[in-house]
């Protein structure tokens, strides 16, 4: 007997940002895992099972799930966010490669969500509305001299950034050595922006330029978009500026 | 007397996919700008005002909605996906930026969507679950050879790439001339999705190698996902194979 399993991305924060495909999905399954604070947002029918775990037990919590799913369960994987974007949808896959073939007969399903760059930039204006490069500046699977040749990279063929998991405690120094490699590539008055908790009651939005910008505006919640040299800022009286890359561009920077 | 501007995401089609954050602001307007096929999916009520115009008439269409706010009304601009990428926003804050001040007055707001590449991806797998890039192929506003120096530097450093308006009659030639430019720099095993209308009746989902796909795969709704060279294809009996990203990753290819 084999159950299902459905990942579903819940948007950034708000109920209202997140899709009726979505809650349907969390209407349809019995057990959830996820993240607890994610968890706590779904505000569980008690017949439901709930499986939390800490943010860092991706691959373990992807076998659980799995398992149970095989077990004959209506498994859900629940992410802020769009699953698919740094988030669990790539860890259930990795998963279901390395697991038993009996994985791959359960019936799986993936529904995307608002992930957190698309709610920060359209709280800002429309940064995202040129060509643009999401990243993630966690060295904990890949090595920070690979972060830096696709920061390099992105920048100097004039894609905007998005920067996810930009800081944490135990990675307390790459969002200012990002910073520095950036100020090397684009203009000082490149804007940058920092969205946290968008939707949520503690939401928190800045704007400054490249050469101001310091890593202590951002924790490991936020979502920060670094413009590209096309990047413009519109002021105005009495709201917050506007900030947008134009659909036409001309040459690369470098 | 100035009224309000909302420009709206509605997802990438199927109305389980619309925020209720999109259709409560749908509700609140009175006055609807877009492209026709976007305004259809609305079903709007009599009181509701249609102003359908071209795909192609983007700054046209913003300025004209501008106008209408600033004389009173309460506008909606509406367009498929996420209007900030590739979409409606970014014409709208070029058009605030060159109008009259008293545009920068009206009560100017920006609902996200699920944007193409994320329910293209939802469907594959988990593509887009390491660094990405999403870029238009278009070379309507941009010189064809930035479009070439970007294709270059992203694949080369890695990133996973999205392509928007990857294909149309008046551009028969640039998505051929991409993949070739990509079997330069990726293994000829490089997995390639080809999204469209995903979530509506007439959805089509590939998935081939880089070596053998064609440009007539594509159109102009058309999302297509290129892997990078890390990306896996996991073969299911019965089921479509699961194109995933993994989180981690090693060294740049070139």
């Amino acid at each position: 007997m084999t159950g299902s399993l459905t990942v579903i991305g819940l948007g950034p924060g708000s109920p209202d940002q997140t899709t009726p495909e979505a809650r349907a999905a969390v209407e349809a399954a019995s057990d959830f895992f996820g993240y607890g604070p994610y968890l706590d947002r779904l505000e569980l029918a008690s017949d439901k099972r709930r499986h939390a775990s800490d943010n860092r037990e991706e691959l373990a919590r992807a076998r659980a799930a799995l398992e149970m799913a095989a077990a004959g369960r209506s498994v859900a994987v629940v992410s802020g966010g769009d699953a698919g974007v740094f988030a669990m949808a790539a860890a259930m896959c990795e998963a279901i490669e390395e697991g038993p073939a009996a994985w791959r007969e359960i019936d799986f399903r993936l529904v995307p969500g608002i992930t957190a760059m698309l709610a920060v930039a359209a709280r800002a204006g429309a940064p995202l509305g040129h060509d643009f490069c999401a990243l993630s500046l966690s060295d904990n699977l890949k090595p920070w001299e690979l972060i830096e040749s696709r920061l390099r990279a992105a920048a100097g063929a004039g894609f905007v950034l998005a920067f996810y998991n930009p800081i944490s405690r135990a990675r307390p120094w790459q969002l200012g050595r990002a910073f520095e490699l950036l100020r090397e590539i684009l203009p000082s008055a490149t804007p940058v922006i920092f969205g946290r908790a968008v939707g949520r009651p503690d939401e928190r939005m800045a704007v400054a330029t490249l050469a101001e910008v310091h890593p202590d505006q951002a924790d490991m919640a936020t979502c920060i978009i670094v413009g590209s040299q096309e990047t413009r800022v519109i002021a105005r009286a009495g709201k917050a500026p506007l900030v947008y890359s134009p659909r036409s561009a001309g040459r690369p920077v470098r």
